[in-house]
């Protein structure tokens, strides 16, 4: 580790570090592994927190998600945080001590797509958690110092961490031009649901309504803002036109009701992924003029993530419902099966 | 009349004229009608062409389009233009002997759709015929003056009316973001399809391919300038990854086909009406971020129109195939169905 | 008034009312006139409350802004709100009783600036209290109904009549991009300075510092919700690099230093009015590529504005220092001369 | 140059190579130097033409720009084209024997600037032939694989040179926003205006019109294309509302006058760089919302660039008035002084 600026905290970096493998379909075990040492320009995180995603959840379950499988072991974990241990040759961004929360794709930087400003839509993207690329269920990870974004102390670790699925709020929110005033509907009340209608309000709009049919959740996202919610298995939504739906459910039958509630001129963001052809009642779509559109990841969402979060406009901390160590990932990947309580289980590595 | 600033032209003006008279399902007869007097703020326009549309061969065969159904007699035709015949009280925008094309839908320009841009979008619009308001089949017709747009004396009379589709074309490669060096995907080479073609390139595309299944249309289409065409009864587009697609076609089928060729961060503008539900491709929406609208009319289209075709850079006389007096109405919106080289047949009243 | 709709109110509405007359420099009389009739389309409003602004006072003391020039008397006021009296022929947006908030600019609705949704740059906009256009301080002024908007009963009189004020906040954060964690640099605390930064924090900014050297001013900005102010006659803005610089004071000298700080990619919009030709660090906006604009009233902005405030995320109440009768306008307009402490007077017809 | 893989042509490349060496103020020298060794990511490119641009001409005579100051021997020559001659480690998309056209500066791909698109604004770009980064008045030059752009062979290797200015045209008519219909004024027909004019042509501009004061170059820019040009020595542009204002003189004089010029909402883009403060007509710019920008070089702009010229929109070889070897470069830079039919001289290393 001769070319590495160590820090204060140096002497504490171990040779090995525990990580959690995915072997295969639902087995899941603690190995250990060499710390890796960071290259230039990256960094090297002692990682604090780890949320679990429905992605994480599926790669267990499944194997696979789509084209993407799991052939050889495999860390997951895409929502991380931690401090900075370590610094590769010219890293001149972050220092060892420095409070971090990890964007967790790294692109090529140089591509069509990256000098646009459309990163996450490059071809290259090398994603923590998808196959082959390893993830933050692991004590220590290494990445590019342009996505070791600092965050404040008034910033908890898991906050942090949570940035990431902030970031899908944020994304999705400036896909859909929501402004102050923005009358808003969210269909779904799971955890990007409940960010994403959070978001919807610190960027301003003036009424967000949260549809889901499970009655808890439709709780929780009374008390983190929404102004109405309503239990889809109970009674349709009425006496509402959105100008922006935010579609976090993917259930294909919700989709299309969801869409003809839009007024003139509105925006569908798909954020939840269905299945493949979905049904779309294209002509309201035309006669409306409505943009539709999907979101795939995000790109340059972590400043103003970290702003909303800092600022207490979102509430991060309040979406985790369980703790689990490193050696329990497991456990955090299905405890959401057995608690419906269960919004956001994070991973302490 | 004595409100009436008339030009020297008045004399003209007769008590009656001829209106083509749609009573019902495939019932198409001359009438007579008083000549209507224009009031504050409208024109009197003499109309010298009109071309037909899909929209009034619709009405023709099935008497009505969706919920717009042929309840009295109506007159069809919204593609017109003509010369002012007199102007009502307080017009200021327009004199008698001014060659104008006529922007067929009159908003209510107050409300908060018009207010902001929008005013296609308008609930109150008024659309030449469509029930219940008559059109353009017509000896005069009135409207607004900010809806009778004065044209040069090089477009023709029949461009001077097919600015109506052609606004249909700018209006979608605006949607479309189509812009230098733009790679547009038509699919459909009829009327509009052509038009949206020729517009596409005008807007600065680079490249422009055109898909239909009639080998006629796909040679129109080369002659009108597309780079490419390919008859996708024989084989389907390959080797291009268009950033933009204009759907012309309307076939439920051809749309998911064609979006999943549009490439990472396209667009999707669905211009011909096909069903209400139609089966999108949302997987590839989602993972490339593309965006998928449909257009509903124009708005603020004429003067880019006008530009377009002036200047030489759009072509509309070449898609007229076809004349008739306004006595064979009939016959114009019946044409298309007995010879396929018909484009655009237009009635002269 | 046979053709006028009349609700319970209207036994209420006298034939004549009190108005504030401009007779010149100094000079301002109350006069009677008798209660206009609302024409078609048009509703009739009693007014509750106008707020005073500096274009009311420069008026009053010079008798002409620019190449307007008060040649006759004139009824100055345009920031006001009131109760509808009653409603012209064909009206169905508003009814007798309706609390409303007053857009006071009537453009043509029908020109290619409105027609596009920029109703503000209709050359033949008519103004309240710009002559030859009456305006507000009056016990009574007839509208187009499409600009008497209604308001919920949570605002109070004066927050209605002061969405007019945020209007020209909502725009000019609109022309600026104002978004979720922008840094914000507002210069001049006066009354659209200290709306500016409210709106701007609502839009969601990050971090707003505003400036005046005035130091009752800045206090007050803090109390609104400033994170930061500066008294620019004591020392410079330092370590604060905006995206956005909303100029609010006028100044010439000011604008340069301002815009020099702003970072790149930034956007400037110049709400106060300075003189004619002012020197900007034109070096400066091309190297970092700024986009300078100025504010021109607004459009569109009642919907936003009413969110705003209703949401409680502006506080127009706030400004309301002084109170008076329409009797006392004069005092109104002269107020600020007197008492530094004075932000808004408020006159109560 | 072990690592570097060679092509076909790789034994034709020599230890040394010929480069134009800027030693002071007008002290240019033919010196030779080691031909530099391709690392990764980055290709070796053999100079087939460099055009020469008034900064060039400017290091030359003053020994600076601004900040940017000659202080050791600097290579000149930011506008080239060539033949890569090898590849360095990893590269994918260029081999040898592939004709490109070089992009002239590599930002860090990295910074927030670089990650939302704006690489142009990119603090750590190095450019060429601005010190202290050699540019190419050499028989070689390294640069990233992503900024050498492959080119078709329709496209001249003077052209080839030439889209970097085209990229400035491509870059302001972007900003400003140029399309169908476009009124644009073009003030100043150096080898910037000429092509700007163009370029707003291509991009679908319905009227084009270009000031100067020499009548040589108001005929090339009616030979290119121009809607009508103005000697505005000899008389003001009148008649003309311009949308859009493209100033490419950089005369002070002249912007304001140009500015007041401009309609409502239209939109001013500086290109020619004049003095640092400037006076602006402000007023102007507020009652009429005109949007005030500069670019700052370009960014994203090869590949319209590449289209436009080899669609032939833009005639780029048309502005190539005289050639020079290498060894001649000081004519080069010194010929437009002499010869005022001078537009574009070009250096052929």
């Amino acid at each position: 580790m001769s070319e590495t600026t160590l820090g204060a905290t140096a002497a504490a970096i171990p040779a090995t570090m525990r990580v959690s493998l995915l072997r295969g379909v639902r087995d899941l075990v603690l190995d250990e592994r060499p710390v890796p040492e960071p290259g230039p320009g990256q960094v090297l995180v002692r990682v604090s927190a780890v949320g679990t995603c429905g992605s994480d959840v599926h790669y267990y379950e499944e194997g696979r998600i789509g084209d993407f499988v799991v052939r050889r072991p495999l860390v997951l974990g895409h929502e991380s945080g931690g401090v900075v241990a370590a610094v590769g040759p010219g890293v001149t961004r972050n220092h060892p001590g420095q409070r971090v929360s990890i964007e967790p794709g790294v692109p090529c930087f140089t591509c069509d797509q990256c000098r646009t400003g459309h990163y996450n839509l490059c071809p290259d993207m090398r994603f923590f958690g998808t196959p082959p690329v390893d993830g933050a269920f692991s004590e220590y990870v290494v990445v590019h110092e342009a996505m070791a974004h600092p965050v404040p102390d008034t910033l908890s670790d898991e906050a942090a961490a949570l940035l990431e699925p902030l970031s899908v709020g944020v994304w999705a929110c400036r896909k859909a031009g929501v402004g102050p005033g923005s009358r808003v509907l969210v269909t779904g009340a799971g955890p990007i649901g409940l960010i994403a209608a959070q978001t919807a309000r610190a960027f301003g709009a003036g009424e967000v309504v949260v549809t889901d049919v499970r009655p808890h959740r439709l709780q929780v996202a009374a008390d983190l803002g929404a102004d109405a919610t309503v239990n889809v298995a109970e009674r349709p939504v009425s006496g509402f036109e959105p100008d922006v739906l935010l579609e976090c459910s993917g259930a294909p039958a919700a989709i299309g009701t969801a869409v003809r509630l839009v007024g003139r001129g509105g925006r569908v963001v798909l954020i939840g992924m269905g299945g493949d052809e979905i049904p779309l009642p294209l002509d309201h779509v035309q006669r409306h003029e409505i943009q539709v559109t999907g979101t795939f990841r995000y790109a340059n969402t972590w400043p103003t993530a970290i702003a909303l979060a800092a600022s207490g406009k979102v509430d991060l901390d309040r979406l985790v419902t369980h703790r689990f160590d490193l050696a329990e990932a497991e456990r955090a990947l299905t405890v959401a099966a057995r608690d419906d309580t269960a919004i956001k289980p994070v991973v302490h590595p």
